[in-house]
């Protein structure tokens, strides 16, 4: 999904529309944001969600790379003064415009740079894995809390209505007893991405996508996994995965004895999905954790079939996954998907990489 | 699907019809059947699928229960001396109208009344699981095998044109580098079933209907799995599953690095599927497993999706099955899915088990 000109002249006039609107409290101003890394992820997707929020606006951006910025800059209306690198990065700390950053750097990274905001007195909205380590995310849970800054890791699914509608189904009994959920996240890697470094990614294709499959097993259940089986494999030996593993293939088992099973893959599109299979019927979602068309299909049995094909449209999922963090900033609201919950997932990670035998985080 | 008298009408006069086309060759005789255990696999589906069979007529059953034996004997015009019991099975031998039996006992029964058939004489098309002992197994190949009567196990998706389709593409290198598999098979099991008693069924789950997809991940792939990884469980504490698990989940990895991550369960309707996912596309069938109404649908990147519904009707997989077996045995052809096939699951049943945790097989 690439950002054209015309979308984002749409998008531009929307959110002048919007900022025509009366406010419901005068006193809201909008959140502003620190874009920290101009990436694929920052530039065609969270920046152009930003556009259509009520709640905050782009008025910093830390890039290497200046001549984008200056471009990005431009289309944002960032001043030339609101533009840092990765040296200068501490000094957002004196420019009162930013309230929050989010962070899209390489993994390994996400510490160093939410540490560093922190102290800078600025909330974190993190993309996900947190970290390479077990330790690094520990560190910035402390570091924080103790300069009483929120730290919200980016799991949008935790916040867009088709997965958030698989939820209530579970919880509402609508399926009966969950027994088992199928999941697969996986894309086709080229050659020269950063997450085949080891050193940046901290490791292959789980802690990038595989971990939609971990996160979603534990936010439909509502239950921690315990006991982890895991296995891992390269197919394709084609000098990608010298220093990351290609495959991952992994079972959980949750208390109440409910078993996910799922891949994950750098060797093939695998239009992430997943399959809850309850005592009553089944919910697929398929796909699952795209930016775009997600879609539930529900059979309960003995009832029609359930169809919902996601409401959302273009950027919206970062729109509201930032209008929540703006939410969790102003009402002082602990973020559902806190440091703790991407730590969480960071020992799930590492536990599921132990049972393959390998050593990561 | 319960064979209604209208139905079962339609098809004797579909055999009928097909009874005065000419022969191909006037010396091929039809394989008479006799059936071993009237329970619903026989009675709903390979009997009627025998009145389509052009190689094959029923000439004898096999039931504990004289009345119900009586009223299929009338339905399919077997007569009353070709009624045996558990007691005078042996008998099957002077009935030279007997060419083969058909096994659709509980699955304890498979090995015992497997070696009569074949100490009579009789060829032997035994349902999966073939045992419940991996000892078992290997005695009912050697019987089978010292008797000079073929041994086929029932694995009717490894002759059905839409798993034949799935494999055609697979093995054409239509979706590339073949990375992960996912599949999951379960139904909501009922209190009474003998399936749920351990000394029948052997096992729960797993060697009843979870079996579709182990069976399923090594001819889609076309290799072994070496490393299984598994877990099993129990959500429902409702009396059920005192004797064998509710749930297993699984991941068995192949010596190209191909991944498979599965779940099976007598917990709830999980209309059985496989997903496999290659570097240039991927194939699902939903349902793969059924009688009925297998779906295949495809999407190889950069092409028209495929879209191919299963072309069989009613009964038709278990005449194609019994069909092929009645070819290998005019042909001295060793079945596809023979004795050593069956023996290879069990095999890995027993590692899956052993994998979760559990003493089985």
């Amino acid at each position: 999904m690439d950002l054209t000109r015309r979308e984002f002249s749409r998008l531009a006039g929307t959110a002048a529309a919007a900022s025509m609107l009366p406010r419901a409290k005068a006193e809201e101003k909008k959140i502003g944001w620190c874009i920290v890394a101009l990436g694929r992820i920052s530039m065609d997707h969270f920046m152009p969600g930003m556009l259509q929020s009520r709640t905050g606006r782009i008025v910093a951006l830390v890039s290497g790379h200046r001549p984008k910025a200056e471009q990005q800059a431009a289309m944002y209306a960032v001043p030339d003064n609101a533009i840092y690198n990765y040296e200068n990065y501490d000094r957002i700390a004196s420019n009162k415009e930013i309230d929050a950053v989010y962070i899209a750097l390489p993994n390994s990274m996400h510490a160093e740079y939410t540490i560093r905001a922190a102290k800078a007195g600025k909330h974190v909205l993190c993309e996900k894995p947190m970290a390479t380590s077990v330790a690094d995310s520990q560190a910035m849970i402390d570091t924080c809390r103790t300069a009483g800054k929120k730290l919200m890791i980016a799991y949008r699914c935790q916040y867009e209505p088709v997965n958030l509608k698989a939820i209530s189904l579970i919880h509402s009994g609508a399926i009966g007893s969950v027994q088992a959920i199928e999941s697969a996240n996986g894309f086709n890697i080229a050659r020269d991405e950063w997450r085949l470094n080891r050193k940046l990614a901290g490791g292959g294709p789980l802690m990038d996508v595989g971990i939609y499959s971990l996160n979603a097993s534990r936010y439909l259940t509502g239950e921690e996994p315990g006991d982890i089986r895991a296995n891992a494999s390269v197919v394709d030996h084609d000098g990608r995965f010298t220093e990351v593993e290609e495959n991952v293939g992994w079972t959980m088992k949750f208390p109440s004895g409910i078993m996910a099973s799922c891949n994950t893959t750098y060797g093939g599109d695998m239009n992430g999905f997943y399959r809850v299979h309850g005592s009553k019927g089944m919910i697929e979602l398929s796909p699952a954790f795209g930016y775009e068309g997600i879609h539930l299909r529900a059979q309960i049995w003995g009832q029609p079939p359930i169809d919902m094909p996601s409401p959302q449209h273009g950027y919206e999922q970062f729109t509201v996954e930032a209008d929540y963090f703006a939410d969790c900033i102003r009402k002082n609201k602990e973020p559902r998907s806190d440091g703790e919950e991407g730590l969480r997932d960071m020992k799930y990670m590492q536990a599921i990489y132990k049972a393959a035998g390998l050593t990561r985080l």
